[in-house]
């Protein structure tokens, strides 16, 4: 939660080259080289999802693509999502719309973290709570007035740092070039493929036939 | 990945109480309660996130209303977010948006076994990749015409069972009663509230003012 400054830092911070975590220096590089070739901007990332039992299922997050090669997070990363007993799951992990509110408060915090860097605010904290509103009946197929999905998302920051009204602006901004905040409140096209096979009922099925 | 059955089963299975490890039964039941007393589906879910430093911060998953009361997950989950080195990032977890693909999969897969279960569909396996293109052009301000957040996602689903026509059929109902596909490709309205305040320079600044 504290700063840590690995660079030499004047006094005001100024020529930090790391600043709220945040290597600048390397950030503008990026910036710089990027828009030298935009090609290093394109990226596709990926997870792969495996069907445990009932409503628990796990993904994979570990390779992706971007300045143009095949890239690798240092770690895979294992997520499992499920549904809570009282909507008839096994309780394994979240819901999968969960991880749709760790991933705006995620996205618009690292954003915070960098563009304050970038304008020179030092940030000390940053915290957020988001919530969800969703009404069942939707997915239920119990009335079809209602949307599946949340009916409306909010999210609620406390920030603590240098300059409080330039905090404001650097949260506006980080909305501004969100993607997440971009995906969730816009939408995005999303195209399904199924390819599905006979495959032999499972032993306790062939079982219970004898 | 294989099916468990934990009740009696016939010998095609039609009078399990729990078919692809979904439990028929309280499905059902939930359902009636459902449709008796709609308070019962207002759910509201939520996440708690702290920034840690630079683009990694945290979140953790609980607590939760629904059912009309205060509920919590049996276990709290904790996740972490970050940008990986080459967005300047230490890569202490996936990206923000990885987990949209995450929470693609996951609610898609946990809706194919519900209704699989719900239609008799005995499931073998179901396996699925999420691929989600993004240009970075948009984020990092390089070019306007270009959007924050993923150009367009493609997940593909590879079903195994006893019935592939209907697998099929199971997926587009799937697809047509999911939370997160509606989120993601309707977008939902988010609030964003923020509360900033000036506190202090952190230690190591003071120290460098000295």
């Amino acid at each position: 939660m504290t700063e840590t400054t690995t660079a030499p830092a004047s006094a005001n911070g100024t020529a930090s080259a790391v600043r709220n975590g945040v290597d600048t220096a390397t950030l503008f590089a990026t910036l710089d080289a990027v828009r030298g070739n935009p090609e290093i901007a394109k990226f596709q990332f990926r997870a792969g999802n495996t069907w445990i039992s009932g409503t628990h299922n796990q993904s994979t997050i570990h390779g992706f693509h971007g300045a143009m090669q095949e890239m690798e997070h240092k770690m895979p990363t294992t997520l499992h999502a499920d549904h809570p007993a009282v909507l008839v799951g096994s309780d394994e992990g979240p819901t999968p719309v969960e991880f749709l509110l760790h991933a705006l408060a995620a996205c618009l915090t690292a954003g915070i973290a960098n563009i304050a860097a970038a304008r020179g605010v030092n940030l000390t904290s940053v915290t957020s709570t988001v919530e969800g509103d969703i009404d069942l009946m939707g997915i239920l197929g119990l009335d079809k007035s209602v949307r599946n999905g949340f009916q409306q998302v909010k999210i609620s920051f406390k920030l603590a740092g240098d300059d409080a009204d330039k905090l404001t602006t650097v949260v506006q901004q980080s909305i501004a070039r969100s993607a997440v905040y971009d995906v969730l409140t816009n939408g995005v096209p999303v195209a399904v493929e199924v390819e599905a096979e006979v495959a032999p009922a499972a032993e306790a099925d062939t079982e219970a036939e004898a």
